[in-house]
């Protein structure tokens, strides 16, 4: 290749005066092609401009880039299908505001998950469409020294290089490629959202959960208990740098005229950063989930330790209609008071009442303390959210 | 209307201590509805949730702001066609880096703001679709109040709000809001990118374009010759802001478990202001285009005052055939040297040139320094994008 | 005063059409003091522009906010004070990557809180004494009208003020303002380290503190157990918000020539929110910390049922001297493997081992195991906390 | 050196897994000091935890940094002096909004650029006593492995390392690094201001300055007229990028319980990005400024080309006296009109007016339509913004 062996070193000394990578890397080239061509030299870079070389590297650089990013993406989609339909029935304790509320089930948790990563993941898709295109027209969009055949031209190096041509040069429209660059970055804090959850799932005081282990990963030969989340460690670092990128990229739409001076070559570090962390996320939490430990036991044990309280409200809806609502929001309340002082569990306060025993089984009153009896439709989320899930772009075979 | 004469101090007040909207206004509705139909009152919010009620009161709320920008979208646009083509045949100075190159048009110009607009305007039309719909899913999005008929109950909801109902519940799932969210932000920065032109245009030392005036308008009784770019530092100052909340709002996707505490929470305040902002900098850019004073003359001025320095490459692209590329490089770099030296212009120092008038005539020399001839695509270019443009769902008549 | 009874609705709509606030409120108050006395009104706002007024009026204001800020971060950190020395010496879990480590003590926790507002605390009012000065250039910033005695006017003007009056006016020189507006922020966000912690602290699983309970604040009447961090998630919500502020607050430091297109104009709004976002987090956790609730009891408890894994290498670094460290440190993973493949405490193993019974007393065995012996520093670096945080100028009387 | 040789890309695989820099680190450390003495080896890291390290060596490097920046300070601000004094009394637009105003003079707009470096460069050195220390607290902050003796090893470590030592560890209490880092960006963005104003001047149609030229730098062989305003646009890269680097600087800190699982993390790329970014932007405007083109004649024409309009305020408040100023007002305000539409210079208009001529001498009027003399205080702001400049701390000998 006509690239090949360059001094990236020289290169780059030649760079810091030109301030632009264009004019030395062109320079290289058209002396490579004027060894083998003299008349052909003349052509190198015709009617191109530096930007134009940039922003078409760029182009099929984010090609690669992007195939990284769906490959991630669909690994641990797969993943998480799976872990959602193991889990379906596994009921642990819904939290909000990190405290514990009526239960979920772990597949309905893991549903949601997924369904977050293939919303923006399908972003993706749609934004690589009208950012990855051919930059190409010249020093300011005319393609003047190719007079009238300037788009042809343009068309035969976009077939060539496998890149559309847009309607016109986009020198200083750069929301096709920001709003790429921003939804990579929105996937990644998705999977930083998972991530969260699990590095608050494998706190030992809750247990529910853990990334998997392994030698030299996350360890400590003398603290045997410590197991830390590296994974999440990964995705929640990236999570705290993607916004300020994200902002950046977007600042950067702001360009003058016909080539900005500062904006535009803020791109390229920025957007290296965004797709370098976004995959960085997407892989550690892909790791993590398919050798995710989960514990179904002591997502029932924390269940248990709130003492039947998360269900006064289910009791409370059954004796509404035996004793009207107001009493019956009375008597719950007289009930968890007494539960709570006495340290005892509600079950067992209620069974012992003999208003509620009045109007209720033993049987009804248990069940309103079996949490797998109050999931709703967890069941029925976590199906609809699979059959979308395994129908969108980012399940699709070739990625 | 229920909600009609709610005192709102005192609800402010009481939400103040309930660090929630919904707890004290599903308070004062359901006293409202009791006054109606105490049976009824123990339906009301059965089974939701507070995010459930602001969500989808965001939802409805986005629904006319969408509208706003779509209507200010779609006017500003149709100014930009009507301007590209008036003046496509108008030459003026491309600049990049600020500094003078090769002629475009002006008709360019304005087809390339009009692209960038277009483009992330359909953006924001893509993003609204998954992310503007109905929130339902109770205190840990199970819907487990409502047993089996939870989906049902959301459907019949949605239907009656007008909005789509989710595969699932979405409270921390949000990538769709912060997508659509964001997209609106990207759209307000776009209208910044033209304002950013015109400011740079109506500079007094350049004069080629400006904000209609008007009485009390960016003007000064005592500085007759003052007329700042007000619409131009409204949208500047738009998008001075939008990159820090854009960035704000893609953090918010990391939220945990069944709800976050702290992150959900910010969306609202965030969203408002890329809303406001961007609705701000698009009417701002919009009064600016619709009374857009353009001075050819100016342009051509300001070409002129070059002093043919920015042909140099072309008359050297005529000789290279006669007198062999590297010769005639050579040669006119000293017609150049000598022009600068005499503060001439490259014209006539071509003509006086002895060698250059051996190669081409008077004729073929003048034209060289002709900008209207060295415009390369500049009108195809335009062709496309106005066809592009026209075609685009921000021109579809029902808005 | 001069500007009472100004009708604030019609100010605005002038203002929206002026771009400046200072125009249509000058001529309001000219009209007021031609009232009085025709003479005098030539000279209102005589060789001042409308900056000079907005940014003398922001350093008024912001003297304010800041007395606001201090009077939280007094209240705050006294508070913090008392909390430290109260929980000396309450071991508790240690907690990195949110998993369990070695003890601390509460009150080492607290003086890490302590010291952070201390600092932060310490950084804005450095900041505000540079920022909080008096504006006062005129239209381009050499008080041209005034003649030679621009200098004499303003020193004068700062007087009455009670504001500083700088080297020069400062219309584009932003770094004094914005270092003030980012240290406050950065103090919001020092708050908002503690709201995570207690966030942390408060979940039901861990249980070892909590943000104080009352009548409609953060808890449920059907949801008994639900006790929500109200405060935290005010604090976590300003968190979230400030650091896009802040960095756009930097960014307006790059304004053009001698007052900018946008940047300027976006201070205030942003300004605004900092310091609201920055006194409700102080001002929420204040609250907290005022009332919060300890639990020494599930603090010992969080470390007893890590069944003394957490002092392995302390047990480790006893038998290191007797049995060299090599062998004491194999011996030693020997024994934790057999206490957690036996679910029994590490003490107990130990106790039961011959080798280690060989080396070492009961006595020393189980001193090794109690967390109140192995806290090292902690209370000499709370001293040296408290002593460093009383001599702060945060402790000031007169705040 | 113990650290010479290390194998980077074995130890860099290390890390991947380890999650941290440390362990791998130390693990080789140890085996080399092993190597000399066994005995000795136990105490490599003894007490010590992973940020310890990092950390430390972070403040080691910032020292060196902060070096580089104090150096780029100093020789930009001594350029800076200079051409402030040199252009005390060359006479340019003021410029507002991009729209020329009353005259200033440049030495007072270097004067300008000059304290801003000066106010951010004095944060710099203020922010950098309390960020750059020794960490040194173990695995939780207690360094409890060392008894009660780790605060004496910690003085011992500190005077060795010649780093102060905090009243406490600070793991999770980040203000202090975070306000150096920030305050450094600040001090970018500072940089970066100058360059606004350089790449404004330097357009072609204002030509009042210019960045030096130089082979191969900024230039074009073929397009002689082009000279880029490189270091202005490495400048403003910069600045475009400090923004979001800052605010994600400032959200670390808030950090979880005793180490963070993420943010913590963060904080290395990101300063590495704010320093090199910053002394980068020093850097090229040190280089701009040392070798400026001033054009005072250009200032001169631009002011003249505005044809006396600028200086209709100066006439109005000369007749003030003679006819009231509401006459006065109303007068010049026809006169300048007719300036306008004749396309006359308004002091001739204001000459050949009979009015004006009764009341004030042709020297007069003349005299109202010479910048020099309508400079106000400009003159005394340049020498009072020297001296303060002369004084700082970042004009210190020693640097």
């Amino acid at each position: 290749s006509l690239a090949a062996d360059i001094d990236v070193a020289a290169l780059a000394r030649d760079v810091q005066r030109a301030g632009t990578l264009a004019i030395p890397l062109v320079r290289r080239l058209t002396e490579r092609v004027a060894a083998i061509d003299r008349g052909a030299a003349g052509h190198v870079h015709l009617g191109a401009t530096s930007q134009d070389v940039a922003d078409t590297a760029v182009a099929l650089m984010l090609l690669e880039a992007r195939r990284v990013i769906a490959v991630a993406t669909h690994s641990l989609a797969g993943d998480l299908v799976r872990l959602a339909e193991a889990h379906r029935a596994t009921p642990m304790l819904g939290r909000t505001l990190l405290q514990p509320g009526p239960p979920i089930t772990f597949g309905l948790k893991v549903a949601n998950w997924l369904l977050g990563l293939v919303e923006t993941g399908e972003r993706v898709e749609r934004e690589r469409l009208p950012a990855l295109v051919l930059q190409f027209g010249g020093a300011v969009g005319t393609l003047a020294p190719l007079g009238d055949r300037g788009g042809e031209v343009a068309r035969e190096l976009g077939a060539r290089l496998g890149l559309p041509v847009p309607a016109m040069p986009a020198h200083t429209r750069r929301g096709a490629i920001a709003g790429f660059a921003v939804a990579v970055g929105l996937h990644g804090l998705a999977a930083a959202k998972i991530a969260t959850d699990i590095a608050l799932l494998m706190q030992f005081e809750v247990g529910e959960a853990a990334e998997p282990g392994g030698a030299g990963r996350g360890g400590s030969s003398t603290m045997p208990h410590k197991q830390n989340p590296i994974a999440s460690m990964i995705a929640l670092g990236a999570a705290a740098r993607l916004p300020g990128l994200i902002g950046t990229m977007a600042g950067a739409l702001v360009q003058e005229h016909e080539r900005a001076v500062g904006r535009w070559q803020v791109e390229l570090p920025v957007m290296r950063d965004i797709f370098m962390l976004t995959a960085a996320a997407l892989e550690a939490v892909g790791e993590s989930i398919a050798g995710l430990v989960v514990v179904p036991g002591r997502m029932a044990l924390n269940i248990d330790r709130l003492s039947g309280l998360i269900f006064a409200e289910r009791v409370m809806l059954k004796l509404a209609p035996k004793m009207g609502r107001g009493a019956a929001h009375v008597h719950m309340e007289a009930l968890v008071a007494r539960a709570i002082g006495d340290g005892a569990h509600l079950r067992d306060v209620v069974r012992a009442d003999t208003t509620a025993a009045g109007h209720l089984t033993v049987a009804e009153i248990d069940d309103c303390f079996d949490a797998t009896s109050y999931l709703g439709s967890a069941d029925a989320f976590v199906t609809s959210a699979l059959e979308r899930a395994r129908g969108s772009v980012v399940f699709k075979a070739a990625v």
